[in-house]
């Protein structure tokens, strides 16, 4: 008895097109998901890339315009992978073709951008999905279990930051197809859509909605060379950004995102503090959860680190025995598992377009904050 | 252009099935290797279960007899993943079969069985190779990379040990499908070939061989219900067994494996320590290799925790940006790939069926001096 | 030939009264001192308690009055370790009188308060210094060393923490002689003056002047029993206070503290990232500094973890043998060793009364933006 | 109410007798002990150094002869603290003059000298102990305690080893004042006299005794300058010693020591495996224990990192606040406590000299054993 088969089309060839195929071809292998994935289609500007994945990958078919992609019946999801200033009008032609969506984040470059895609989609009422792939960490989706069971009780404390060093020389250049993210235009913004956008949308789903922030940031490198003019322009973008948070439910937060943290190539870490217990995970190892449990008999109480690959951890029954671990690709295997099983029961999990949104509220906060030298209300939060 | 394809014939659809699977299915989509690798038949006694293994992995057929699979001329190579008593009689006929071989560790259940199976092998002329996967964990391949390059010097120490705590239980029964690997007949022995027997093709690997061991074993749980038979049987593999080895190169070594050390799933570790640097890698963190340098500028001498997610890590630019993890599985891969690429050149990678047997000769001594309360010569070493 | 004895007349008795009276009475055995440190005298309002502290450490005598103590001949330093309200009247006086002066953190409640201290104590030119004893942790002297030798290069971040739980109880009470900490009028302020003031000491020594500040501060428990007056009060001060902060030398600090944190009991903990090098040190191993170097070669690049107990780290030639660490303690004996060293010279080292006074500005600013939701600028910064 | 006065008179003035005297002068301090301990005496051969040590210590008298030191009748307890050959000829006089006796480890250079040693002091009935200092580590003594209650079940493993990196250099010499642990005529043994005599203590004290022996022993600079004779000798010590144990109580051990363990300065580390929970510690974070617990719920098992800084902790309401870590120095202060309650109580706690007569039984077995490659039975066991 075979699946019904899923056709999936694809557009972008980079990083993100990589782990999202990636995680087309393992998903059946290891989850049992009630679609047959078929990589139908890949899509970019240039025939030669888009052929070179094509083969690498085994998609089926090419296209270089992806207005022609969304024109073709035999396609039932479009998943977009493409650099952020793509995302709004393919997602709104794809929304309005009818198609499932899945969209690399941020969604837009900014919240005015989301607001189109999240209205389109929703007037479409097609299935809809953001990669924020660190939901599906199995041990953040630990942490989700154990604040929803009330383990931590009150919560008083949240603090993320995303850390990295890439960016540090003068002599990178900006833009062009590499370096698109150090491209404003392109981006939307520097490490507040890139990084913080991750630490925001899990803290939102961890610890509910952020309220008010008050955000500084800073570009170290001023003028960078530019891969599309040749010529040194203005950064645009943001290299660093922090900010203060107060959350609906009265927690205090502390985020903080930069490219240049000399020594961390992806650093993302984040810690909750509550009445009862605390949690810290940090990306660097992210198969281990750090709980401490103020119940743990007194002189017998700290941090345990619990390695998650047990069968009772999030998603690790799927994989391999207790004590070897899984990595980063496996993320996006998780969501792909959980967005098939979702969109054959009429019920696609966030997060959602519109999720996301929220997520752009606050980056739109934080980068209004820094400019203004003042606090900002999240709008709608 | 296309790449020959390569058909592949499984013999085991257990843990060991899956990550070879896995393996096959991945390694074009990361490894620029020479052939495509084609999931050509998996063989297992109960249609049932290689029918569920096929749909799952994709393979185009199935066999319940191992001889008709090694009859078809459609296949090229035959991957042994099936348990430790099969391996002998289906490798040599596969030899005679005049096909490529790979083969899950240990090679036999002991040097004597491991002998035919190299005599074998080598008459025939084959390819062969055994999933000795630790090798290719990135961080011990550049341990490797390290004291080839004589950066540790003299090497004064080797630790290694690997520890479990899942057959604790005095409930647990041994034998049967699941549980092979606790009924001596089947498997052999107990820890020492089993994690042993990792320890030690490292080892030898890194630091040349082992020349006399004095060893201890244990079983503490004496009896098991045994799964086959129902009855309550004596247990005939061993729990726990430790070493002591001297290096031909001088060095002293300490060996340890058991399942009954309670708080570890899988902790293999192993430490170098040289003249002028020192080496500790882990399991259960495998991206991270800890470096000490002596020649480091003294009062900033530390242990260097590395996360091995670099392009100039072995085998890292193959997969995602710095500071994002592998895990586990991908060992497999790495090991499929060399593994490809050396079969097209002629020269398939160690390690081969006699290296397998050089790690069978040290176990062999090891039981034999837990036995004998004496220290033993390691034959041919 | 014996040394000149230096006549010690401490104020107060508690958790300071300890750390000060054990430097004093360790620092010759480990220390080539230019004194022989005598403990005159040991001063507290309550006699039983005085007498109780005096045999405990061997003081000479007993006051109840501190003016009685300033008025003695025979006491060449005073040490100020009784609570924040109490500091300024006695520091001015001391300094009329014409005595060495060393005093507890915070110098004063407030800047306002902290000023009048720096100018009796400057008009008197007496020697003064304040307990910051963070700065003499071996592996934070260390830090600034690197710093000063140019080894981190440009600083682009700045990250300080001081996590406390041990408030979290509904049932604590505030107030009188164990809690004074939480009574507004006695310590000033909660953790900012408390904790906060141990990291801004720290970073401005580290890293420079710090121009403004955007800050936010809570009081999870908003009423607690008051031990001196037996009813249920408001809490007058912060449970947890943040800030942002822009250093005059163009690089961004995060800053935070609280006593909410559960599982942390005193994690004080401050990361430096330059351009070329970047520092970590956590108060919990606090014999500990995590150092990465970007110069080191790439593939061997990592944090590296230094066990400060080298003789050719600073003041640890005067402990044990390498491999053995000291402790908390030990920063007051160093603070201590100085200061007496200092003396001798007429150059007593920072922190100076005006030193801490800096530090008063910022913790004045970093209340200041909690309550006004604006940046504030530094005074004299 | 004073308390009455215990005169010591210690021999020996190397780091030895700094840690002791430092314990002396801090005991007083931090615990209610029934006695003020005096320093009465220092001995050393040289009177230049003993009266160095004097003054900086704060002794009231020297004296060069240690005959004479016994012949005092002000001289309550003797302390031997110099180079383990004078252990035997001091003690058993120390016995005879009926003084109570404190000696560094190992007691004597072997059990035969040993034997003598406890046949005197037995005989003479004094209180003896030995300062095996590592029992009063509190992470140590709460092991102890845990074991004590049960927790940890059935024991299977138990795992030591205690590595130093500070004689590798082929330029050091042996012998003579500092590195007389070098030279086997003094010293008795190499590492397995002085690393892991401690191993073997802690590991009898928590696991009961100890009952045959497997060992391999390596000398790796075979020829060394000697600093008495100027001439290059045979190094007559064990550079580096390791073996396997079977405890009486079933369990397995093994143990190692060396001094060729490059990036060690002093990792003496222990792990014991129970049934139903497991304990790790390390000495260069001393203040930590790591405890799994097989009875916390699954999905939340980890290993703690227990932060002994608690006052529920053993010894640590003594100290400081919770948080604030104790260093090496402070297990001798432990040891001085215990010792003066005992004294007082008339029940000296251990180890006693007994006690340690039965590390050296282990110790002679396990250099027995690498001689003659063969397991030793340890006497008495």
């Amino acid at each position: 008895m075979s699946k019904p088969r899923l056709n999936l089309g694809i557009i972008g060839y980079g990083f993100m097109g990589r782990t999202h195929s990636n995680a087309y071809r393992k998903v059946a292998n290891f989850f049992d998901v009630p679609y047959e994935p078929v990589l139908k289609a890949v899509c970019a500007r240039t025939r030669a890339r888009a052929e070179a994945f094509q083969q690498t990958w085994g998609y089926e078919s090419v296209e270089t315009d992806w207005r022609r992609l969304l024109e073709r019946k035999d396609i039932d999801v479009i998943d977009i992978a493409s650099p952020n200033d793509t995302h709004a009008e393919i997602a709104i032609a794809a929304a309005q073709a009818g198609k499932a969506i899945l969209c690399e984040k941020p969604l837009g470059r900014n919240a005015a951008e989301s607001k189109t895609i999240v209205a389109a989609a929703e007037k479409a009422g097609v299935p809809n999905m953001v990669w924020y792939n660190y939901r599906r960490v199995p041990a953040v989706t630990l942490a989700k279990e154990l604040i929803a069971e009330g383990r931590l009780g009150r919560i008083f404390h949240y603090r993320a930051k995303f850390l990295q060093d890439w960016t540090i020389s003068k002599d990178l250049p900006q833009g062009g197809e590499a370096l698109w993210r150090l491209d404003v235009n392109v981006a939307g913004s520097g490490v507040t859509g890139d990084l913080l956008a991750h630490c925001i949308d899990t803290a939102q789903w961890l610890n509910g909605s952020i309220d008010s922030v008050s955000a500084t940031t800073e570009t170290f490198i001023k003028e960078r060379q530019h891969n599309l003019t040749g010529k040194v322009e203005k950064v645009g973008i943001d290299d660093a950004s922090a900010f203060l948070a107060r959350f609906a439910n009265g927690s205090l937060g502390t985020f903080e995102a930069t490219r240049y943290a000399r020594g961390h190539k992806a650093l993302y870490t984040l810690e909750i503090n509550g009445e009862k217990a605390s949690i810290i995970w940090e990306l660097p190892d992210l198969h281990r959860l750090q709980y401490f449990d103020h119940r743990d008999e007194g002189k017998l109480r700290g941090w345990r680190s619990i390695h998650i690959t047990d069968a009772d951890h999030p998603y690790m029954k799927h994989w391999w025995v207790p004590g070897l671990q899984i990595g980063y690709e496996h993320t996006f295997v998780h969501q792909a598992a959980d967005f098939l099983t979702g969109l054959a029961s009429g019920n696609v999990p966030p997060p959602s377009f519109r999720d996301a949104l929220a997520t752009d509220f606050v980056t739109d906060a934080v980068l209004a904050s820094a400019r203004n030298l003042a606090w900002e209300k999240v709008p709608g939060a």
